[in-house]
């Protein structure tokens, strides 16, 4: 695969890749998706190289399925990584000689790569990873365990939590992420597991019912011992009102 | 300087460029900064290619640099453009004929490129234009009179402007922008010159003092008929830990 792509590299766009972080929430859980590939000890985010005749949006969701088989996911563009020290020279002269490709055939590959990072926030338990390499392994990893991942992708990967926590300020989420039916507290602890730090319960009730986006639904939650929290949903259609004007009420 | 570029197109990046969205203000004007080539009947924003020996981000400022002159501006990247859709293959085809080189040899520059936007904004009055090509004229244009731009620089425009009124509600702007004394009134034109709306008095003033960065002055502002405004200045240590820690107190 990686081996085609180096030998037909005209189709592709020189110097330049696409790396994907996808991060998956389910039952105050976040893991994220990583690769493990056979030649190296250490763990990659999801990437790969970008068609000549595709958009780079279009080409995200080709690179993305194309090594996890992974599809239907929005992905969002967060920033572009450049820096000369990011390709290490030893890790593209590793990659020729595991595929044997001869240096000169490979140079395509060995000189400097700025990639474009893209990202996502799903429930990863309606997401199940296909690798589509059968020497690759594809995994769910728990965000705290994330293992040495290779070149700057840990780098990527802290640059994209960065962004999610950025855009709970201004954003909505959660929805595909809970049950429909759900508790305040349990939507708390989504945003508790985000940010990954306690939320004060008042607060967090106050401002999240201000937004305006949830309905108090006239049931409350089963099998519960005492004090039942009430249940509710995301009201959608306010909910994609704010998801396109923005969370803060602004200035 | 684009012909020895194009010759000597081992020594950048292939397939990528840089452009930026200089955003310039001053007495309740938003300005832009764009170049008028003598080729071409449209303007540009200020780009150019990426030396493969500078991280993205140097190259930046070299771009930058290299087409207007201007210096000690801190850019921020912002988004990547990468539509195929985006070279038009006559406007690449019109720079080889004006330069003089080749198809074969200009094939480097009518490929697909894509470029990363980086943007700034700066008081207009600091900065000072000077062309380094002399076939070029590079000025401030009132960002409402625009003319018509080349390839896709209207939408990387419009998405610098799309981020710059974002960040309003992530971090504090003003400072360098406005005199070192200012009044609210003052600075709630430099929101409303960014935003492009009228904002309420009342809840501009609330929201701004309880950000907690100005400093009421001991002073009014002088030559007022009557009602002389209290006069503001920065607190620039909890300016500084307000740009570091984002606006919203979040959740």
């Amino acid at each position: 695969m990686l081996k085609d792509i180096i030998e037909n590299n005209q189709n592709y766009q020189p110097g330049l890749s696409i790396d994907c972080v996808i991060f998956g929430f389910h039952d105050n859980h976040l893991k994220v998706l990583l690769i493990k590939v056979p030649r190296s000890t250490k763990s990659s985010l999801p990437g790969g190289f970008i068609p000549i005749d595709q958009d780079i949006d279009t080409a995200a969701v080709t690179v993305l399925n194309s090594r996890t088989g992974v599809e239907g996911v929005f992905l969002r563009q967060f920033a572009t990584f450049g820096k000369i020290s990011r390709n290490d020279q030893h890790f593209g002269k590793n990659v020729l000689e595991y595929l044997k490709i001869e240096e000169e055939k490979g140079k395509w590959l060995t000189q400097r790569f700025v990639t474009i990072g893209y990202y996502a926030l799903v429930d990863f338990l309606k997401i199940i990873p296909n690798p589509v390499n059968h020497d690759e392994i594809v995994e769910w990893i728990d965000h705290k365990e994330v293992p040495e991942l290779i070149l700057d992708h840990k780098e990527i990967l802290d640059k994209a939590l960065d962004t999610l926590r950025t855009e709970l300020n201004l954003m909505p989420v959660g929805y595909n992420l809970l049950p429909e039916k759900f508790t305040i507290p349990e939507l708390q602890k989504l945003y508790e597991t985000i940010l990954d730090k306690k939320l004060d319960r008042r607060n967090f009730l106050r401002k999240i019912t201000n937004i305006g986006i949830l309905t108090k639904l006239d049931e409350k939650k089963s099998n519960v011992a005492h004090k039942a929290p009430n249940l509710y949903s995301f009201d959608k259609e306010k909910y994609d009102e704010v998801l396109k004007n923005g969370l803060t009420q602004g200035w």
